[in-house]
């Protein structure tokens, strides 16, 4: 049972205001009133709290349409930044988040096969300290560092569980992240964290119920409901890349037969792509397919098929109002987004809930997770504050 | 953005009060001050407006252990009643139910395959009157009418959308069921409203996210999240018996080949039973498997490995805490529970998830989807008051 207290309403209050200065800015303080039901003095006493801590600032512009003109309010967007990091098997990106979800900056780097958790969470502590510097930002306006990475996350307690993509298990990330930066630490999966800057800066704003799918080297997905991450029990909501699409598939890596994942990631594609000719890359496979070679056809057609079928699946469970593609297979190749979409229409999507749900691509592609993480860092910051 | 005023925390506080009287029942007002973290004067003023109302009563049992004895809170049961509607292709069974969830009575009556919802509207109303007579209740003791039943329903606006098995499409049904009983109606999915009965009083008590899987005239699954029924976009999350376990598999009677419900559901596989010799219901098909005669055992255990398959794709995409089995077939053939839950334990689940749910049998079974709908039709009662 939720505590309603007299504390509860003024944290929430306080994290509405803040909300929607962030999103409708520049905004009168007589509209935040309005659209809150709050009364005059409560907008003005939570307003004056943030503008003393330099979150916001009264503008110059001055409001339109009829009656009274007012000051209109105005995020000060890079006076909290925080830090988002994507990990990947082959791949580190890090950037620096300011409270729009824009990133400021970000790099990425290379990453081995076989580096241990301790390299990498060295590099991203290196890396983190090399880039406030550069920028010349103070470690007071840093709200936290978030990562997001490919794997089943305790994001309560900040393990990385188990990552087949990384190599890692029970690697306490956020605890060791935090002992070497001074910050505090999210960790998450990384579509959740993608997810959830689809949900508030990207191509799924305004929904209730965004599902987003991501294929690429493992398939995946994440739900926000009402603008929060549904996690489930484990943190481990949306593991499609096991669910079973056909009994009598082949054998996965997990020790069961037909899991989704072998028929659509890209190392599965690739290694079965090899039974036939060497292959040493999906755009390698791409073109084989275009120039009309059966077995890369045969290939492709059944993945996307697989696509279609996992919309389904998940537009059945979810029943979301907006359905995101993602991952490195949708961002490369343009006519995947199209035809599985095509396919799901005509097709493979069951007909009462055929067009139920917007379908989307990505709109924040390979900073989706950078920023993902990177917000959640912060909310967590003015949560608590 | 909620608006989180006084007046919205007044309703909430008190909601919360009565919630906790009635599940820890009897219980002192310093016990529920503690817990909520509430103030003496607020939970006594809440009390004193549910004990004027007659929803609750000082009992004269004292509380245990140190400290001063204190008069306990009781729950007046039958204060408030609500009738509870289950309706199916055949069947028609209707119940009154107490605040705890208890049925006071409930009657079942036959349901002709072709019966317009006209007449089963009517029929409906008419023998809610007459258990009203019968047990001598007053309307005003009566909170509402809750419907639940198999198919797409919009609950908010009363809607039965679409249901193959009732054969109806766009059904106003609560509007119609009011303006005959004069009582507000609330309408739901079937397997919403037993989720909602097995989380509040049957086997998934304390639960926060389970799912419930319904194995009978079709196939379908529901997501309590935290005490509240998720129902997606359109209410129609769960909706699995048409999602995709095999792309080369039957034609389906939606037009999509390979959905899970053309293994699992009672008349599939009674139609397919027939290919080889005429079986008139489940119990001679049993019977056929535990003779041993091969095509029972085959399409049996073809049902329970599908079956399987259903628990693993669910507890991947809700990452439930517990996983609920129900239905006819669960029901009346308790073998069914036994094979399906040691075929995903050593062979189905996905392994980083095996064991990370209780795995459960219904425990009010044919009585769950009355007592969810009349406890729905409270829950509105309560939440407008």
């Amino acid at each position: 049972m939720k505590k309603h207290d007299q504390d509860f309403m003024k944290r929430q209050n306080r994290l509405t205001v803040f909300e929607i200065i962030k999103n409708q800015n520049p905004i009168s303080r007589a509209s935040i009133a309005k659209q809150t039901g709050m009364s005059a003095t409560t907008v003005s006493r939570i307003v004056g709290e943030l503008t003393e801590q330099g979150y916001i600032l009264e503008s110059e512009k001055v409001s339109e349409g009829l009656g009274r003109k007012s000051m209109l309010l105005e995020m000060v967007d890079a006076s909290v930044l925080s830090i988002g990091v994507e990990l990947d098997r082959h791949r580190m990106s890090i950037g620096l988040v300011d409270l729009q979800g824009n990133t400021v900056c970000s790099e990425t780097y290379s990453r081995k096969d076989d580096e241990s958790s301790d390299t990498t969470i060295e590099r991203i502590a290196a890396v983190t300290g090399e880039l406030l510097k550069r920028h010349s930002i103070e470690r007071g306006r840093v709200a936290g560092i978030g990562v997001g990475l490919p794997g089943i996350v305790n994001n309560d307690e900040g393990i990385v569980v188990f990552s087949v993509q990384l190599g890692w298990k029970n690697v306490p990330l956020a605890k060791r992240l935090s002992e070497l930066t001074g910050f505090k630490a999210d960790v998450d999966n990384e579509l959740k964290a993608k997810a959830l800057s689809e949900h508030l800066k990207g191509a799924a704003i305004g929904s209730n119920r965004t599902a987003l799918i991501g294929f690429g080297n493992g398939v995946g997905s994440a739900l926000i409901i009402d603008g929060e991450i549904y996690r489930g029990a484990m943190n481990s909501a949306g593991e499609i890349g096991h669910s079973t699409v056909d009994p009598n598939g082949k054998l996965c890596e997990c020790g069961k037969a037909g899991c989704l994942q072998t028929y659509i990631n890209i190392s599965s594609l690739l290694s079965e792509a090899n039974h036939y000719r060497r292959i040493h890359s999906m755009e390698e496979l791409f073109e084989a397919r275009r120039a009309g070679e059966r077995w890369a056809v045969y290939l492709i057609d059944r993945a996307l098929m697989y696509m279609s079928i996992t919309v389904n699946n998940v537009v059945c469970m979810y029943n979301p109002d907006s359905v995101i593609l993602t991952g490195e297979l949708i961002d490369k190749f343009p006519e995947i987004y199209e035809e599985v979409k095509s396919l799901c229409a005509s097709r493979f999507v069951w007909e009462p809930l055929n067009g139920s749900f917007r379908f989307l691509r990505s709109e924040l592609n390979e900073k989706g997770v950078i920023i993902g993480s990177g917000l959640m860092a912060q909310r967590r910051f003015f949560a608590l504050e």
